[in-house]
């Protein structure tokens, strides 16, 4: 039999697709990468996902696993490979409110898990942009983050449990649905933004959290970037750390903002060099259940806190949102971001800083780059709750080495700083370079260590995550 | 040069003991395990541990990684081993309150570390019964939980970066200051909670938070442990997540604190099946700060909740701390548990359950009990609100053997329900029987791999953790 056949046979012949019917598994949704797969498995269970890595293992086959293709990274390039997709695998097994818990498969999809929370009066607060496409495999293969991290933590957070298929087939039981479980090596959160390296996530336990009953949302303009800090800090500890999205446009953003969307309004009077958008989830009844006077206490707070801050000059403006609409209108300035910065010569940064360095980053930056680049443009936003930067730069000189010296430039001040080349897209293929360019050596040198212990054939996705050594 | 000689140069002379110099560096603190070391080392930078464990691996000689030697499972037996303390490097080096952050040694001990965030304004939140010896690295590398688990995670989740050494000396620096950082495979949280096993971690960056104001602290009498778990959750839901300790002691707990302490007062006028101690912390001003009528408002939710559930026949009774005196006595309570509970023929369960598991627990071990060891009594404490239980069992018969068999019996039960036989002590020596047992195989052969790949000499406090295969 080929391995074709062989791979029919587990997963069934019209769940192991090859040629024209394997179109939508050949290249990554930022056209970055395109590849041919040897084919596409879909198994239908944990079992049929240990067999097919077992077929894989004994011929050496590479395996690249498949949730919902959204990733920036390129981590699901499969030439030649056998990509097994986890489609199939979406059941949410269950959901226990009492214990606060959903038992998930890796093909369900980021929004199903939203829905299914809702229903029981809870929330799975882990959102982004891609949440309709992206599977829960994926989501903790790449250790997703999003918006809500300042303050429920990124994905391997809200994760107490998983199942994994390893490189030989074998199965992995880590399906804890415990809050303290200390019993040997961490495997869970080693396989948890692993991109698939070291193991294929079949199923997971996840964290549920109380819904907000309301939210109070402000665009704040402030006027640098350590009274944004500060801001931060005042209104966590005001509001007890209800603090669920703490987020920064800067002003070249704003302007291209509203340039390319004519019909958007500005939210201040005038561009403003801090823009926020800062939203509080009141989850007790006593913060999110109007008064007599009709307003929710969560978002009477803010405006008190911002109130209080404008009169003693800390704050330059701020407009707090006054119902669905005008917060819609605030989010929407945001989640423009990948429209309005994306081109297709951008340098692409993801990076993470400390908390109180940010500042000192994009204060050193613009000279640098101007010495690199002068006709270069910067387009920021910020999960600066979380101390994670987009920024996105549109080069005036787009030759490839042009391109590679602003990388570098940023690179070099992120790690003087403290920081991170990747904060939360992960190092797929795109971030190879840099990961040997700054990562610990030693640290390097122990992933390489552990990925030749778990997959010493190296099927399971190559090439990703790990530059090759020398 | 011999061995001595060599490590003597590296620490000075009067850092390095034999003979009676290392007394107190024999034994653990429980009693149960003594061992006679090769010496003592005390450096006094990374540097130093890195040359300790460069000698330690040229001549295969055990490293036992000592911190505060608070520990309950014989991590620190270190027969024949260069016994490493990380005693002198005990330096906070530095404490950011902006970017709510600390950067410490090993050394250091928890409560110096407590104290340091008090002075920023701040807390690190983490806290047990032995905080006043524990030091950060040990306190890191058992992934050490408490009573506080409910509100702030385990000492994993309070972990923002940390500094280690490898088992060839090389020093791995994963100091990252970050709340995002997606760049490999995720080797801080496969040090913490390795006991030593995989890397000696000689310092970290944690996080700190804002200090609760004002607790509100009450005992509460309930029927059921599911009326418990109820209570947990609404009280979640009222305050915003404030709750900072959800505890449970059982009837036979409390019938021996009250003959063993005959001058402390019962908290209810009669014996109750469940007595929870419940406390909140008031972080936000508005819950902490005193209205007109002199009550703190987070108190006066707590006594409103408690009010309605009694007025619905949902609790048995309640009483709410009006004072810190009245406070401390409820707490004194919970923390006589190690007093009260132990025995030195005491079968010890450290165990974990989900949550809405813990009452089919409880329900079924009695029978089971009864059928091994009519005779046997069970002392339980538990840190309820986040599933651990503290299941101590005073044997009828103290034969070894039959002391096995409980143990087994509650792991058995304790597996049946998806829950772990080691919560928040680890596995050390003690729990080795029930690692080898209990564990997922393909879960252990992982770990195995993971030790050899980057431990090859098996030098790096050997035998503990894993038990030997077959």
């Amino acid at each position: 039999m080929t391995i074709l056949e062989r791979l029919a046979g587990v997963v069934g012949a019209r769940n192991a697709l090859t040629g024209d019917d394997a179109q939508g598994y050949r290249e990554d949704w930022t056209g970055a990468y395109a590849w041919e797969p040897l084919c596409v498995v879909k198994p239908a269970s944990t079992a049929e996902v240990s067999e097919v890595i077992k077929i894989a293992h004994e011929t050496g086959t590479p395996v690249v696993p498949l949730g919902g293709q959204t990733g920036l990274t390129g981590a699901t390039e499969g030439q030649g490979a056998i990509m097994l997709s986890l489609e199939r695998m979406n059941a949410i097994r269950e959901i226990r409110g009492p214990a606060r818990l959903a038992i998930v498969e890796a093909g369900v999809i980021l929004t199903e898990l939203h829905e299914a929370a809702e229903a029981m009066g809870l929330a799975f607060p882990l959102t982004f942009g891609a949440r309709g496409s992206a599977r829960i495999g994926g989501v903790l293969s790449t250790n997703a983050g999003g918006s809500n991290v300042v303050r429920y933590g990124n994905t391997r957070d809200l994760v107490l449990g998983l199942e994994a298929v390893l490189a030989d087939g074998t199965v992995v039981d880590l399906m804890s649905e415990l809050h303290k479980d200390n019993s040997g090596y961490n495997l869970k959160h080693l396989l948890i933004g692993a991109e698939g390296t070291l193991g294929v996530i079949t199923a997971a336990v996840v964290k549920l959290v109380p819904r907000p009953r309301a939210f109070a949302t402000a665009m704040v303009a402030v006027e640098t970037l350590d009274d944004a800090l500060d801001l931060l800090n005042r209104l966590q500890e005001a509001s007890g750390g209800a603090v669920e999205a703490f987020e920064y446009m800067s002003p070249r953003y704003m302007a291209e903002y509203l340039a390319r969307f004519p019909e958007a309004r500005a939210p201040f009077e005038k561009p403003q060099e801090v823009t926020l958008l800062v939203e509080l989830g009141a989850v007790a009844p006593r913060d999110a259940v109007p008064g007599d006077d009709g307003q929710v206490p969560m978002a009477a707070l803010l405006e008190h806190e911002l109130g209080a801050l404008l009169e003693a000059g800390r704050l330059r403006d701020a407009v707090v949102a006054q119902n669905a609409a005008q917060r819609a209108e605030m989010w929407a300035r945001r989640e423009a971001a990948a429209e309005v910065a994306t081109r297709a010569t951008m340098v692409n940064n993801d990076i993470a800083l400390p908390l109180d360095k940010v500042s000192a980053f994009l204060d050193e930056m613009p000279g640098k780059l101007a010495a690199l680049d002068p006709e270069a443009l910067v387009l920021t936003v910020a999960h600066l709750g979380d101390g994670n930067l987009h920024y996105s730069v549109w080069p005036g000189n787009t030759d490839p080495g042009a391109r590679d010296a602003i990388m570098e430039a940023v690179e070099e001040e992120v790690l003087r700083l403290g920081g991170s080349f990747s904060a939360e897209h992960g190092i797929g293929l795109t971030k190879l370079p840099s990961m040997r360019r700054r990562k610990d050596p030693a640290a390097l040198a122990a992933m390489r260590a552990i990925k030749a212990a778990l997959d010493p054939k190296g099927i399971l996705n190559p090439g990703k995550l790990l530059p090759p050594e020398g």
